[in-house]
């Protein structure tokens, strides 16, 4: 096991009656209140109006910020921080899914500097120990950003969708009620599941070593969560077992728990935002495309026994055959569950993408380098992998 | 899955090159440090030079109290609660195992009082939302103190032990060094596995449904290294990975991610601080006698299929059995596991306990109502599983 440090003061409050507890979490640190959502949806499906009663009538003032997009710009995270300096904000409160979040959290990073711009904090990898608080209210299980240290924002200026991470970004507080994910649309279940599915993955290969086993456990009983309930969730939305174990299932897999002692890794990820940042689509219908093409690529004698492990305890495939058998189950499983269950088309053709830009994409990517995991992959790795993808 | 609340700040520092962030980590309370150990085998294995030599250049002022008891008293308590409020204390510094840590949160609860009477507050079952802050170096994975929101305190007057809890008792910060714990005699080493063991299984009945899959395969996880690691650690006291898995375990058993969604309950628990408050034996030694009994008490129809589950996954019992079968293989494999594997003595007999205090006893351990869990136990339930362990 390695040398770790784990620190996740996160407060979430998960369930159906758990509102309730949004005002006293805000007035600890003031009055002023920037409410940072997306396209409306929350105002078709109810939350919208949730969230404003329970906190008008405590004698908040709020603030808002409407349209933050599906890959949250740069742009509109500085429409934000400029509005918390004007209104003088206390507390950024994002209602929504994990761009919602991650927007929330690049306004309360940049509102702390002088400029209130947060791309040179994204450019040069600062790592953000000052920032007003943020307290989230979740309405997507994906992308973790409710209980992780970090944001993703997207210039589409210079086609760069990048990390911005800091302990200050974990939220204060995180509402997760299952029921604000009943009214997703099927696309938006599917393509949340897998994000979720594939933070667990991308991290998962690195330690095969006994000494690690009780995390690549919870790894795998995070995995098969996914696998079970999101054509649950998919088939009857209003289902809460089947909301409620994806909902958590998406703050496990990047709330430290499942990487202490380990390294993590983010191979799939990083490959994925070249996709959202060329292209704009939607994160976790990338990394389905991505995925089974990834660990194509890796399969060997070396690593079949990683992934053959990984079919047996997620997809019920059999122990007692040859690895590189195995393995290649596995794969056709991971395919499976892709582009069968969850219902995503399978090539990067159909988004409309070609190989235009694979290989400036590919360089992008792994930052000039190379990109770890169970095997390390250099720019020309990811190249061949996107063209698999096609 | 039933709603929850999931808060644990503490900052967790894992491994063996942390302790270097101890300064740190005091500083930002204050300079006067109570520093608490036990016996003083830290003096013996160097863990108290360590500690002192990377305080005292860095100009901490430190204050000792040393002899916490293994169930430590109200007594001891209450004087490092006299101590804090003399020499103006900021932090208190618990290096040891959970006993110290106990001794350490009940502390920090009492000097936060007018009287720094501990006793009022444990009796009172007080919810301690104020004390000093406590940080931990931990030398022993069994108790969970290190990331929890509890301590037990022991009055020998009155044959009490008692948890007192509280959100301002879980530690700032826990240093956890598996090298630490390597000169752990080998009967503690078994004693405080299966106090990490029993926590979770405590806990693993009461949710047998598969809406709460993910978390009850954590808790299996959890069970699964410590059966694995333990006679490692036994055998090997420096195994590194052994200790390392044994300390994580110990944190991860009680820090609330195997809580969350489900009920904790303790029944053992309960019924062992009796045996504990009488007869001043060792946790763990009394759970590993209980815990066999108790299943055999529970077990019929209705409770085999969950008794067998645990058996599948941590012991290795078939599956494709009658749940009756596979349940009372599984209570034949716990029992190997306390009496054959760990080496601990089967019966309270052995420990020189009669059955003089069996109906105070049981009585005391359900509060005068009744233990829950997977079947609920009277006063008159709990004095025949004491029977039972003779």
């Amino acid at each position: 096991m390695n040398d770790f440090m784990y620190h996740n003061p996160d407060k979430v409050y998960f369930g159906k009656a758990q509102i309730q507890h949004l005002p006293a979490e805000l007035r600890q640190f003031g009055k002023n209140v920037l409410l940072v959502y997306g396209g409306g949806s929350i105002k078709k499906n109810g939350i919208y109006d949730t969230v404003l009663s329970c906190l008008v009538k405590e004698g908040f003032i709020l603030t808002e910020l409407s349209g933050v997009e599906p890959n949250p710009r740069h742009t509109t995270v500085n429409r934000g921080a400029a509005i918390c300096k004007q209104a003088d904000i206390d507390v950024v409160l994002a209602v929504g899914g994990g761009s919602t979040i991650d927007c929330a959290k690049g306004i309360a990073a940049a509102a702390e500097t002088a400029d209130g711009n947060v791309w040179p904090l994204v450019e040069q990898k600062i790592w953000i120990t000052k920032a007003l608080p943020v307290v989230a209210v979740l309405t997507n299980a994906a992308t973790g950003s409710e209980m992780d240290a970090w944001a993703v924002i997207s210039n589409m200026d210079t086609n760069e969708k990048i990390g911005l991470g800091g302990s200050a970004l974990i939220p204060r507080a995180a509402f997760e009620n299952p029921e604000y994910s009943y009214s997703l649309p099927i696309y938006q279940t599917a393509c949340g599941s897998f994000d979720i599915f594939n933070h667990v993955l991308d991290n998962y290969y690195f330690s095969q070593d006994a000494a690690f086993d009780m995390i690549l456990e919870f790894q795998e009983a995070v995995m098969r969560a996914v696998v079970k309930w999101a054509p649950i969730a998919m088939k009857e939305p209003q289902n809460y077992e089947a909301r409620a174990n994806l909902m958590w299932a998406s703050s496990l897999a990047l709330n430290g728990i499942l990487d202490a002692g380990m390294m993590h890794d983010c191979a799939c990820h990083a490959m994925e935002h070249e996709l959202s940042a060329y292209y704009d689509i939607t994160h976790g219908h990338g990394l389905a495309i991505l995925t089974p093409r990834w660990l194509t690529y890796l399969l060997d004698e070396e690593t079949a026994p990683a992934i053959h492990r990984l079919g047996t305890a997620v997809f019920g495939i059999e122990k007692a055959i040859r690895p590189m058998i195995g393995a290649k189950q596995t794969i056709e499983a991971v395919s499976d569950f892709c582009f069968q269950t969850l219902g995503l088309t399978a090539t990067l053709s159909e988004l409309g993408i070609t190989d235009e830009h694979f290989a400036e994409m590919a360089k992008h990517a792994c930052g000039g380098r190379s990109l770890s995991g169970i095997k390390t992959l250099s720019s020309a790795d990811i190249e061949k992998i996107y063209r698999m993808c096609l």
